[in-house]
């Protein structure tokens, strides 16, 4: 079995994180390839991002497509709350799934109500929106924010960790939450302490997608195509895929293809 | 990994079907082993039976339990809007899944709408009950019934699964239905037949249950124990359990050990 | 015109309590007779005990039905969020009261929005449930935990009124409740010390249920048969009803009738 | 125990219709007075006449107050989805009981779910809005109208009867509806045809108010004054009440008391 | 233009403040003309107050339409949380525009999740109902109340504006709210203050309502006939419009009319 | 006062009948300006391409700002339920008027139940979803399709108008709307057919939104900054805005600029 996931934001750092997130939560018999998108943001704190992030991942798929070299089982998308699954459930054949749905999903089969614990208070209504549009917020006791910004959670790990397991305590005894979700991609590790720390299980949303993903597959189930995930109709686009429309024009351009350029295509794989 | 598999009514025949349901759906490694109650019915069609089946499962596990049997990574409820989930998870510190609650999940993972094909009318309200406790409605389309007792599903398998198939391209077209789950544990088979007939994935709740089993043990998660799971006072209890109480009396009788109890005791793996 | 009093634990003090509870709610010419199942936990801290309680009640009814002694007009379910009401409606054609659900119309009826305060932390869910499922969770402000269990209410009566009026307080000024229902069957008597203390309304489960008990069967009206609460198929049970299944072996037994079974049988009025 | 029952109409034939509903409904020792509104409308078809009954109604509250004629243990509101109900809660110390509530809190004890039979469409809106305040609409499977008006209704009583069966019986078959409650006061006389054909339980606002007043009231139990119930503040009111200044002008008048005004004093019982 | 704006108490002080506020938000070309009832109270501060009051307003209008004086293009009911919108707007052609219902819109436009600031907290329960019935309560953070009277908010003016923003305040903080609402019509004013202070918008009532009303006459639409809001059927009503009733066996009478009629009729613009 | 509206599609003739409602609906003080994204889809019929859209309106939008060339007063966002409009919030002080909530907003204020008519069944749920999470879904009769894609309604107007009118029709006399809302942006002129033919009032959302971006204009208020529409954080972004990263590779090239670039750049007012 092969998954692709998806980093919706452009940081190398932080595929490698959810890279080896994904890889610690598979079965050895299950392949992880990780890929972020060629343009976007580093770190995606807002709907513009969220929107641009989407996109970002679209045109990743839309290219391996193209390129022929789409053969995954599964593709997890590694935003928690960002935008973009329905449209990657519209595109592919293969099933798809969201770390935040995901983590939802699981918080549900071990507890009664689960807590998500985010990064900066902004990021509390888009992830409310997602649980909502899933249909996965009764159970949800809140959604709160440790206060640090992706980059100081990256800078000093240490008092981040501290931070949200200060706020899971909050939302464990104002909140009723028996379960935490961590509400970031890059919060893996933090699991371990809340657990520790507070007597709870915490979930992942990688490591949750990542088993969600298997254990679908293993079912033989795929992504209905009987509803609003068919494909849509062949609607004349200009310019797309995004990164070839950037690329295709650079090449023919006479100028060096630049370093940035290089890595970028690495990072799609192509 | 090993895990139980319990048919909340006492049919042996229905047994067996959930027992091979969760075989053909288990990994290679996975041990699935299933046990019925002692007392109970036969077929669970009304509310009472309903709670008779969640003491029957509880007796079952605290037998287990009382005999240090009970050796199990995780447990499965196969009654499709049964009671009795809730209870296990307050006895046990290994995970507990409801097959209704796993197809929904499921069923959320690879869809927008689902809807539930069970056999009786009768049976929808508990199995709306059961979605709304779990937090689950928002996005079921509708519980439907085929129409067909238990019994007559067993006498003719054919027609069952006509009318099932009948009732879930009503989901589809007038409920908006893109997924269907099969509504009780006995209609393990009928997958291949709306998926082939109707286009749509179709999801069986034994098999839905086993595989998130897997998934939730793989990543090393249980049920809290810090909200309503945790175990219970030690309140007294008399006659507790119910199967010792009737047997241990029989035992004590001087009459000849039926061959019905060697059946039921042989069902419960003591 | 006779009304049946199921306490679902098995604790004799508890079942005089509400027996006397009941008596003071009821009109001269009402007789109430007040029955505890004959297995079971003494007091319903749990989803176990609380599932044991609503198959102990059945099997009471039961039992009293095949010994043809059900000669009652209307029954109450003492049990405060547990288990059991649906299967004694199907079970009967004379109307079923559950206490928590009575408590919640009648506070519905003198106010504009009710908190319910229940003994332990762990209880607060199951009521929660139960007033979902009965559709009369909009105007509950709050259900809270006076943190006292029924062995401490009952070994310390006068700490428990304060503990369950300042809980009671607390819901009036946080939550906006204007009717405070009592979330037990054995708090009876608390209802005086919160309306003089706090000025509102107090609700007690039992009398609530008596009294719309008589309200119900003098408007001539019983359960609908037409849905949910129709009897059941008749499908084969083994060992029930179990009281009798524990019973009639213990007779088979050449052992003395012990004297704890003599109070059960008198206990269920056989 | 004496109940003040409102026919928020100032039809005479209507008053007559609900008091003797009342009657029929309210226990022997209950003296039963019914009373109309000095002015409004004749039958109650639109929010503007809805509005003007239930100033109608507290005008014959403060006048009875005023005079010191107001002696009643509780108070029907006899208006199926008309306003008022808590302005009267708010004006008095005995409990205030609305005849849609009422009618839908008997239809929870003894259903699962309960549709309501209006007259005209145009009283679907104002029943829906009435029980989505009162918190009891989560059961309510539809609120469905028969076609006739009021005063058609009373021309041909027959073929009302038959009009309402029916509706009834599309609301048990399409909505799945196990109980009906009359949506109308004057539609008493209708339950006995709607069990007798339809097998199901029919539910009289007024029979049910008078029967949940006398429980409320044996209990004890009124108002609570401690949330939006308590009495307002002392804000200056011109002309009140309305029908005092209607009245003492025309006194004042040297033109004869006219016998209309006779009829109506006499009704409001001054 | 021609805009009707009716205040729904009898407060002449109150009536002015309100047509300034009106004036304020209208366009150059576009008259504002305010009146207030008849009869009823100079404040409103409970249910019998504001039932009054719809009553009240439905006769200002009644007696301009029987006057064929009613000539304007759009109606504003300038009570916060009272009744009385879907009576005029069943009685008139025009559109109504509720400044409650209005300010709510306002504040979906131009933020997430808004908070309504009140005077006294017995008019927290009305507004709620008002957004419940209106459909605009998902995004309500809260409503909350400033703890002072219209009369003390007249009285010290400066004082309930650091009370309003104080609440104003906690709501931002506490409640999550990005848009404050006024919720009285008396507080034009105040917006000012709460945005300089605490750096969110905040909407008048009036201001929106009279702003709607523009912009919906402006697109030509008005009143759905179709539904609820059609004109109700023709039924008998006594003494009615009241104020008629009242002023004209007061013409009848041999007294002097006194100067508070002369005052009325001149408020009703007649 | 000058409007920015914005086709989220890149079809010229779109934008142009966009343009057109946009200025009937505007008061002759107000400029319309009407542009298009750089990239994107002619229509846009799925999740994929309302993505691609939104960032296509953003990236019109970032560029406008970074060429200081954005001097409007208000943001018209011409997509009924495609993504965009938070982000656009977040973007700009002025404030953003998404259609779809536009006509919502409207049809609230004109009637008690609307139904909103898409073109293709699969624009149905991301309506839903848009009404969702604006919190306006409550009196939201239904979504329907008239079964006709974008290209078919352009290319067959009267056959469309004629479509659109009939399910107008079942939306009134199945769902209970008395109010329509066209849903989508193309469809403009087919509202004088339905008032016309089915004498309810007709909602466009292109007209809805500017007649509110100039009341909301006009009372002084712009989107919120306090909450989740501030501007998020400074995160580094690749290749934005998009269609300059397209271009500036373009304009390097040595390649004649294609007339298609030409048409765009115009298209963005550049």
């Amino acid at each position: 079995m092969r998954i692709l996931v998806l980093n919706p934001n452009t940081s190398a750092a932080m595929t490698a994180e959810i890279a080896a997130a994904a890889r610690a939560a598979a079965r050895p018999d299950v392949e992880i390839v990780c890929r972020s998108p060629y343009f976007g943001a580093e770190a995606i704190d807002s709907a513009a991002e969220s929107y641009l992030s989407a996109v970002g991942v679209m045109d990743v798929v839309a290219r391996l497509m193209r390129a022929g070299a789409f053969d995954f089982d599964a593709v997890v998308l590694a935003g928690f709350g960002e935008h973009g699954r329905d449209a990657l459930a519209e595109m592919l054949s293969v099933p798809v799934f969201d770390i935040a749905e995901c983590a939802a999903h699981v918080a549900h089969l071990i507890g009664r109500r689960f807590s998500v614990i985010t990064t900066l208070a902004r990021s509390i209504p888009p992830i409310q929106d997602r649980l909502l549009l899933a249909g996965l917020n009764a159970h949800c006791a809140s959604v709160r924010a440790c206060g640090l910004g992706t980059a100081e959670v990256d800078a000093d790990p240490a008092s981040a960790v501290q931070a949200i397991v200060e706020e899971a305590a909050r939302a464990i005894s104002e909140d009723g939450a028996d379960v935490i979700c961590l509400g970031c991609a890059g919060m893996a590790g933090v699991t371990a302490a809340i657990s520790a720390k507070l007597g709870v299980p915490a979930v992942d949303g990688v490591a949750a997608a990542v088993a969600l993903a298997q254990a679908v597959v293993g079912l033989g189930l795929s992504t209905s195509k009987a509803g609003v995930y068919a494909p849509g109709p062949d609607n004349p686009r200009s310019h797309w895929p995004l990164s070839q429309a950037i690329d295709s024009s650079r090449e023919r351009s006479s100028e060096a293809i630049d370093s940035s350029r290089e890595r970028s295509s690495e990072a799609m794989g192509l």
